[in-house]
């Protein structure tokens, strides 16, 4: 079943709210989202930062110790004009670096999203890069499932339930999954960017508002620590946590999880495969918690004798 | 000209050591190297580890300030057999989860390196992954010219004279960049492995006896921080240090002030290019200095209107 | 006004939660609270973990953009045994000193304690300590107001809005001050301490259900951005957050901005005082946010010409 | 035996140089030290920076695998000015706060010791604090033996064999333990603080040439990792690295590995122990390497009736 939905209220936190929607495993949603300031198709301010939520969305059957996988199926900016900021963040750079930086209250970038060309273009300011062109390459920044212990989470941060990972792999295509803590999961989404850089490194992507179509797949008793995630050509975990280093620390850790516990390798089997095999990205390195993934292409998984997909 | 070396004595640091060579700007070098642990082309072990270096080349012209570039053309594994560690480092997943891996002194991977075929294929220890082949990726772990102040640094580690990087794209193709200190620059170079994942996780890479040939090139006057780097696709540096982090922040700045100084942008423009078009890689987190790349593709340098290379 | 109060519902989170009382400016609370395993002082689980909160309490006038102080007056440990973990956490060794820890799952070390003798002496398991006493020193591990944007914080961390801090500078004779971000601050306290080395590096301090007397005091329009403290020789700050690193930047900015606020320093007086007469203390080294205490002797700040208190 | 040392040339590294002076075991001596700015007793710029060292002494008997102590006796400035940065250093503080700082170009505090009177005393710039006068506390910020592999470290930064630790706790009185590698051990020392706070957080302490006396002592085969050291009430362990966790990691490490190898503890009484009676000192948060510093009390140990000294 599809549905349409349009939010009338948002959330600056990932946790226990009130259901928006009641939806059945399966199904598949296409819902509005505005943008992390809080601006909708019609660049109005319709709700404040950081990073509004659409949703939650409950998800029957789903309950904790389960796993709710995720699956993008399109993320269409909503509007012609999205924002980033116009300056490197100062935890990106060389603390001694941080005084050459212009200011970041100097103001915004503005761009244009032209769907037809496929392309994002710099509009203002004007710059030695005058009207640059770039591929675009529209993602969720921000997505997850309510916490453990009834907590509400920021959604300018995230864990393990997901958040404000702002990683530019979560694209169409793509199936996220998240650990539930709470029955019907509550689902939360929003944070759409046009196309960003690895790292989120000037605070934001290409933030527009948006229409996503994702559909929902309850995986029963599938217990999983971290989000993970797949496409076509690699399986991926993500690790959220300051610094990078325990990012990709948690990162690695649930790879080595997954790879044990649904590929059949022991200990061994696992560093030699991860040590000669593994790929990493750097998902943000601007929030409070970091994001780094842990990535392991398909094509590798499939010459294991012991895979049998 | 070429020259065709073969050490008789090997360094464990990158330093003012004396010169092994003398060769001049724009010369090639085909030169012998031993693996990390000091075993040559007939698995003798030869001299003591970590990383035992050949070398140092003395690049006449090469004085402080300027910057020695090395183009990688030729990286070939000079025996049958490469080794790995077999478990994940300590350091690379949570604290919680070390007690769970197996025990790091059970042994090495022993890896059949096949030039013909392309691919290192597992011979040892049996695990679940077979005979489990890959495609061999050759590079250059450690590399480097004397640092600063006339220190001589272990080639376990890393910093701003580069030196053990571990990363994986230090292949043929490849021109490397080094700030150079020393009268001569006092090049090193040695442990290939003939494969490895990002981040060396498991504490190395299929490490192997090799010939490398190289090119050399004194660029006056160019003053760099960090190694940098560039092949067909990317221009790139390299920012060495522990954290992650800070690891991250150090090849940020450097590309920020590579934009700014040979590209003509102004600290807006590197905001707003960076922010949606900047890729990183992990090139190693397990040495006592990580390695963090950060990369720009050079089809998007290609569209600056101030770039007139 | 002086209340007694015993809960008869705890909470796992620091949030937005319902008053369980209201309480005006100037009043003081004598509160029971359970041990961080939820036994109240009949060593009976009354409740589940981590660190389960009395409150909260709603403090008429407290408005966000105040500031909450909470004069520590007594920590009375109420029953004889209190407990702590008996290995050192695996995330305060070297990652290779881990395998060599005894296991975590080994049972937890039993402490009696003695008010009238004022030590807490360790009755098992039998080491080579026997049976060492040590003097007591009650803190409160745990302690906090409900955080911004309505978020709902797990009491195993801490944050802007205090939180699982597990300073063992919280003692009696301590006025803590905390950023109000809710209408009646709703402050949560809980986790007492017989004791605690710095850093809780074993992941405990002894912990124990407790006796806690405190008063309250609004500061209308002081504005904090993190936990502050003061007895009677210091002025100190606290940062929560991972790393220690970024942990020790907050506690050292707020600390800068106290004493150009309250004290009339500029940016070069604040180098030159904190440069050479600051104190660090480690909070905890444990929890999933650290705590870095910065510290400010009020002998020095009494030199201060500017100085008018 | 007594010696009288005065250097007429100066290293900075800390490396396999040249003895300055052949010494024996159990001798004393008495050597000037310029500051870390290369400035002698008249503020005469006698040498380069970074902090020059006078040394290498060479120590009869010492070989790789035993243990260099070094007690300090006495410290002595040795002319009446002393300098200071006077803004905080950027990394500690948050990045966001950076931009707020004062130019760190801005020049030098100058501060008047007064040695009669045990002050400092700040002579300019002019600030709010007038003349504030601090107590001398003279601190060694930079000493150790030459290192492994024959490396040769910056004095800028420090690691296992010693170095730039700027701790203010090596005062006359203690004794500091370095882990001989090279034959000799090649002691090097200078950089004498007037006084500095916890971190050296405006980048230095009050920079000082002195005087300074020291006794060696070879403990054969007594094979530490880290510096130790000792004073009348505390054993403590420094640890060298970045981040601030590394190097508590490695203090702790050390601690632990002390209380197992002399005092007869296991690990369970270790986790006992340490969790609840440990100190931790932060020494610099400034340098390349940080120094954290674990402390036991002795009068703790005094208790443990497996301590037999």
């Amino acid at each position: 079943m599809i549905h349409h939905f349009k939010p009338n209220r948002y959330y600056n936190t990932i946790g226990w709210h009130e259901p928006a929607l009641h939806i059945n495993d399966g199904d598949t949603v296409v819902v509005g989202c505005v943008c992390a300031a809080g601006m909708d198709e019609h660049e109005r301010t319709v709700t404040q930062r950081p990073n509004p939520m659409s949703g939650p969305f409950y998800i029957a059957g789903a309950q904790p110790g389960d796993t709710l996988a995720v699956t993008i199926e399109r993320i269409t900016p909503s509007r012609e004009y999205g924002w980033t900021r116009n300056v490197l963040a100062q935890n990106v750079v060389d603390p001694d670096y941080v005084h050459g930086l212009p200011d970041r209250a100097a103001g915004v970038g503005r761009w244009r999203v032209d769907l037809a060309a496929n392309t994002a273009t710099v509009v203002s300011p004007d710059t030695a890069l005058g009207q640059l062109s770039l591929p675009l390459n529209p993602i969720i920044g921000c997505f997850g499932v309510a916490p453990a212990l009834g907590q509400a989470i920021s959604t300018a941060t995230s864990a393990e339930h997901g958040g404000n990972m702002d990683y530019n792999g979560f694209v169409a295509g793509t199936t996220a999954y998240f650990p539930v803590s709470a029955p019907g999961a509550l689902f939360h989404l929003g944070d759409a960017h046009a196309l960003q850089g690895d790292g989120e490194i000037s605070g934001t992507g290409i933030e527009i508002s948006s229409e996503i179509q994702f559909t929902v797949k309850v995986i029963k008793g599938w217990r999983i620590t971290w989000p993970r995630g797949e496409n076509a050509d690699t399986i991926f975990t993500c690790g959220n946590a300051r610094p990078l280093d325990q990012a990709l620390q948690h990162a690695t850790t649930e790879m080595s999880r997954w790879l044990m516990t649904d590929y059949g390798l022991d200990g061994v089997a696992v560093g030699l495969l991860m040590g000669q095999a593994v790929k990493y990205e750097i998902g943000n390195v601007f929030d409070p918690a970091y994001t780094v993934v842990c990535k392991m292409p398909k094509r590798v998984l499939a010459l294991l004798r012991t895979y049998a997909h």
